[in-house]
This record gives C-alpha cells, sequence and structure tokens, in this order.
C-alpha cells in the first residue's frame, strides 16, 4: 500500500462537474490550465451534461460519484448562473477530498457526506489567472486554484475561513401511516427513475417482495427485486440501485417515459393491504 | 523500442466501452476505480453511446478500435443488461489484449480476431470492490479488475478457466451468381452505411468501377471509388472504408437519410449487365 | 519554474478538434495510436462535436481554446471533407505550438494569431501508420505524426516547407458612421450569441451603458453588462465574453433561441441616438 500512496501523490486527480457541454472550447480551456499548472494530474470527467443552471443535479451526481474518488481528490463543480457577480468562489475541505466552486450549492451534498471541516473563500489572486473574465471562473479561478492545490498549494493560503456554505434543498421522505412520500432525485440515462428512499425507510413501514407505488395518479404494483432482470423484458420492477437508493425501473425499457415521470416529482409508496 | 516497450509497462492503457451515456456518474466512478487502484493507467474512451442494450454494436465498436491499440491494453465493454443475474463475468485473454466484462458477447469479435488463447470465470471477490450492487457491475467488478490486470494481476488469480463464451449473431455476407447479399453493420455519425462486405468479396463476383445496389426495394447505381470527395457533394459513392468494410456513402451528406437505411438491414450488390 | 518546464517535456500534451462525433470507433483509435507511440502524451479534446465539415467553427473553437494550452502543444483538427484527395496534410509551426491536419484552414485562425513561422508538408511515411486508408488520415497520419512531434521529431523531418496555407473566411467588422456591421461567429450551447466585435471596436462608436441592435429586422435595446446575471432572469444583455467577444445573451435562458439567430448572421450595432 505504500507503493500505491506514493504513486497517488505523483498522479493526483482532479474532478470536473459542469453544465458546460460538449461542443465549446470551454471545458478544454479548464483542462488546458489545469495541465499547464500541473501536467502530472490525472482529470476525470463527471459529466458535463447538466442541464443548464440545475445545481440540484449537479449536487446529486457529485454526491454519487465522489465517494469512489481516490483519497485527496480536488472535485471542481461549476453550475454558475451567478458568474461574475455577488458569490464566493470558495472551497470546502473534507477529510477526503476538495470541493472548490462557487458558493451555490453544488459541492454540499458531497461534501456533506464525507464531513465539512472547513470553508475558505478564494480571494488570493496568486492562484488565479492573471486576467479574470466576468463570465468564465470555471477557467480562471477554480481550474487554477484546483491545479495549485494538487502541487500541495494549502487551502488557508488561498483566502480567509469562513462558517457559510449554501445548501441545496433536498426533501426528505416523509412517513405516514404505511406510507413514504419521496421525491425523485433523478432521471438516469437508461430512463430509471431513482428516488431519495433508502432500503432502512422502506423496511420501516414493513415492504418487502412487492410494493404498491403511486405516480402521477397511477396506482402501480409491481415487485421489488434486486436486479433489473428479475422481471420480464418491459415489465417494472423496484429495487435498490448502485447508491442506495430506491429505483422504479422497467427492465430494457425507460421508466420515466413509461410512466411519465420527471426530477422532482412526487411518488407515493404504500404497503399492500395484504 | 525497449524505451517504448519500458513506458508501456509504466502508463498501461485501458478502453471502456458502454451504453451508459455520458450524463450519469456511472462512467466516472468506474474511471475513479480504476485509477484509485493504477493512477499510471491510461484510459481511453472507446464509446459510452452505444444505444441502450446494444450488444450488437459494441461488439462491432470495440472489434473496430482494438487492433489501434497497444499491446497489453485492457479493453473492458460493460452493455449489460442481465447485470445481477446469471450471467458470468469473464476475463478473455487474447496474445495481444485482455478483454473484460459480463459473458454477453460484446469481447468476442475483437478477441476472436487476435485469436483467444484463454477464458477465465472472474469469481475472485479479492480483485473487486468489497460491496458488490446488483446493478452496477461495470464499477463493482470490471474497473477494479481491469486496474488490478494492469498492475500484474494474473488471469489465473481471477477464477476457474473455461470453454464457454458467447458469441454475437453477425450475418455472413452470402454469394448467389453475380449477388453478394451484405447485411448493414452500423451506421456511422456521418451518415456512411457499413455492410460486412470486405474487398476479396467484391472482387469475387467481378465488380470494378461501377456497383449495382439494390437497398429497400431501390435499385442505384454507383461509382466505386476510393474516397469520399471522389464523386461531387450530394452524390453516391461506394468505397473500402477505413476497417476494410464496403461503405455506402454521399459524400458531404448522410447515405443513410438518403436511402433509408439503418443497421441491420439488408442490402444486395451485383454485377452490372454490361 | 524550471522543475514545470522539466515536467511540462515528460508529460506533452496533444488537443484534438473533429467533427467525428463520439458515438463511433474514430476518435479512440486516434488516442490509441497516440498513446501506443508516446504513452506520456496528456490528451485533451477540445470537441469533437463540430457540426459536420464546418471548417470555420473548428476554426474558432480552437483559436477560442490555444491560448490556454501549455508550450509545445501539438493541435490536431481534423474536419476533412476532401480526405483522401489532393489537399495536402500539413504541419504548422509557431512559437508556442504545433498545428497538424489537412490544409483546409481549421489551424489557421490559431496559429495567425500566435504567429505562423514555418508551414510544412507532411510526406514522410516513417511518420505514419504502415497501411494508410482513404478515408481516415486521422488516425493513419496526423495522430501518429503528433504523437512523434511530442517525442521529438523535427518538424523537418516531416517533409518539405511549403508557403501555402488556406485561410478560412471570417467577415470583418464593418464600420459605417456611427453603427457596427458585424457577423455572428458562434452559437455556444447556453445559447449566447457570440459577435466578431471586441472592445476596442465598440468604444470606437462611443457606446456605453445601452447598446442598440438590429437583428433579423427586430430593433432592440440592452443594457452593455459585464456578467449574466447584472440583468433579471429572461432579460438580454451584452458583454464581452471570456474570449473578448461581444456576446448577446440572455440571462439563464438562449439568446440563440429568443432572437432567432445562428452562426454567419448579421447583427448591427449603433450609438443609441441620445
Amino acid at each position: 500500500m505504500k507503493t500505491q500512496a506514493a504513486e497517488r501523490n505523483m498522479r493526483p486527480t482532479v474532478s470536473l462537474t459542469t453544465d458546460f457541454g460538449l461542443k465549446d472550447p470551454y471545458l478544454a480551456e479548464m483542462k488546458a490550465v489545469i495541465l499547464g499548472i500541473n501536467p502530472n494530474a490525472n482529470i476525470i470527467d463527471i459529466t458535463h451534461d447538466i442541464n443548464k443552471f440545475d445545481v440540484r443535479t449537479a449536487a446529486y451526481t457529485l454526491a454519487c460519484a465522489a465517494p469512489f474518488f481516490p483519497k485527496g481528490t480536488v472535485h471542481v463543480a461549476v453550475v454558475d448562473p451567478g458568474v461574475g457577480t455577488r458569490r464566493w468562489p470558495i472551497l470546502v475541505q473534507t477529510p477526503k477530498a476538495f470541493y472548490v466552486g462557487p458558493d451555490n450549492g453544488a459541492a454540499t451534498l458531497a461534501a456533506g457526506n464525507e464531513g465539512i471541516e472547513h470553508i475558505f473563500r478564494i480571494t488570493n489572486r496568486r492562484f488565479m489567472l492573471s486576467t479574470i473574465s466576468n463570465t468564465f471562473h470555471g477557467r480562471d479561478i477554480f481550474a487554477p486554484v484546483a491545479a495549485h492545490l494538487t502541487r500541495g498549494t494549502q487551502p488557508t493560503e488561498l483566502g480567509p475561513e469562513t462558517e457559510k456554505i449554501l445548501t441545496p434543498k433536498f426533501a426528505r421522505v416523509a412517513k405516514k401511516k404505511n406510507m413514504l412520500i419521496s421525491e425523485v432525485l433523478h432521471i438516469d440515462s437508461f430512463g430509471n427513475i431513482i428516488t431519495n428512499i433508502r432500503e432502512e425507510e422502506l423496511h420501516s413501514i414493513n415492504i418487502e417482495e412487492t410494493v404498491n407505488i403511486k405516480i402521477n395518479n397511477h396506482k402501480l404494483r409491481m415487485k421489488l427485486g434486486k436486479a433489473y432482470a428479475d422481471v420480464k423484458k418491459g415489465e417494472p420492477v423496484a429495487l435498490f440501485g448502485s447508491h442506495g437508493f430506491l429505483e422504479i425501473s422497467v427492465n430494457q425499457d425507460s421508466g420515466a417515459a413509461t410512466f411519465k415521470v420527471k426530477a422532482g416529482d412526487r411518488i407515493t409508496l404504500f404497503r399492500a393491504s395484504r
């Protein structure tokens, strides 16, 4: 393990999560800035296809991915409708990682899961590009700050510590009698409907084998399975996905299209009468 | 060449082919797992835009790309409708590369071209993540296994050898009199119609200069060219593309849209009466 | 800085700009060829979503991104409707970078900004793949040439020097009385309308605070701001973007969709009568 740790220091990881898409030069400019400062950085794209300005989905996506990254990773999350105005560029430090981006909540969920140790406002221009635009802080502030962090710059060098950080609003699962009221966190590209329900919550209302689900005034009854292919092709199944959330899926088809569901929608689960 | 080989061992290549798309955290999680185990790996995305569950196109795409990868590459192909059910995770060893993924045929074509030496079932949990979900073996099994292979893990350590491997069904070119009946392997993003006909097959029916082609009940006659721009913009041309297959194309336009052709369609070629 | 320079030589950067898209094996084949020759190269995708054959947008995109790349980068730009015909593969050398691709103008703008020192026709087959297709020079010529350049191959080894290079046609800003007639260079994925007007040109007609703009027979009056969020959500703003060009934007919405504008369109700016 000693060897591995040494290698990690030599090839630090930077993750990028943005709503920039892939057709414009913006993303490449961020990567060019990072590799110009630290050519040994390993850059991993989390996604750049966040819907424009959708901080909530950025927060969800980064929180899913972060646990799988090596210790010491610098996560850069830039979904930034307020670029150039009075929102602070911040660094969030946890025992496992650094999170860099505008203070709009995109990193709060992921960092909160790891335990936030310190928050710094990024004010020291020494670690930014020499010219800072009003429209692209991803390139001019966050990319160079991330690269400098991978080379050993200390968080305290970046600016003053603060206590304030924005937190995106995610509904909690509400429990009423034998019922769970949940919110759809995300529709993935397979059309899986990812809810905010965790296994212990489902068990708390004694649901096993089958679940009754109300989506958009439709009442459905489906198997509580383990794998998508536990039901026949085209049939619905509820299961716990790879990040621990209950998903409502259709085997080899899109659950979201079948049931006309989108992120943010309410879904009610209840125990069958018998 | 000695230097180059030494470098290769130090910067091994892992390729990724999936149907995960780019908007979800899944792909980044695989990369994070790989670089967490081997920070020196070079990861090359082949594609993540395979149509959902389209094992055949994954097989075609990987077979096109594989010959251009360095010796020792670990190819990971995960198009996996049966994840979490009874299909085996396998490793296929060839003289040139390793192929890792579910046993559903996605790697068989590429590995078969190189010559399959050994097939192993992956059962040793030591080389997987400590928690294995039922819905995402790409991250929990295949990514860590690939990364360990790049660090020198021997195939025999992964699990028992087997003889069995699924092979996807691709039609062979049928020859009747002066006619070739072919199947469309792929429509590329330029709209080129890529058939399964190789140069020697076309020559076997003495086609030169011009070809007669029947697609969807339309009879076409076009030049057998060398480059797309051998005909005027908007005109059709048949030529052998960069993987040795006969393509039916329209210069600077989409052949597939022009002739309403999709993958799997039949195309008949025949020699002009004179 | 000595350390940084040394690292750069050890981890040289190659950028890729193409119209290949991401679903086919083509892009991965270029990367596999590059890393097969130089496993230490850092490859940065600028974009592969250039509209098919749109050399002008490739030129714009590469010119935006290039200034942010480290010294010594090899930029590969392959948007190549004439592949396999009589257009030359060329190398353009500037004080800061190399540009490799077909001689169709895609690199001329970026290289011109840095100052073109030498142009070479690439003719030496020693630096190409052993088999060269007529349809994919990106893989067979440009990728291996780029990789060899990162390993120290000298430009003079590639082929004879030439003076000729194609230059894409971009309209200049025309000035009439108190009016600027400009061309839309690009619509980015946010829907920002990026014109070819630079700050000094706008100042030359004494525009401050507000601008009058004529687009497609609509007359608009909008704030000359600094950041997108200088106006309310849904309101238009003109500002200088992160590459120094005047953009016409709608805060958190698409300017291009709102005003029905596309790349190449004319936009007229004039000073308000009072």
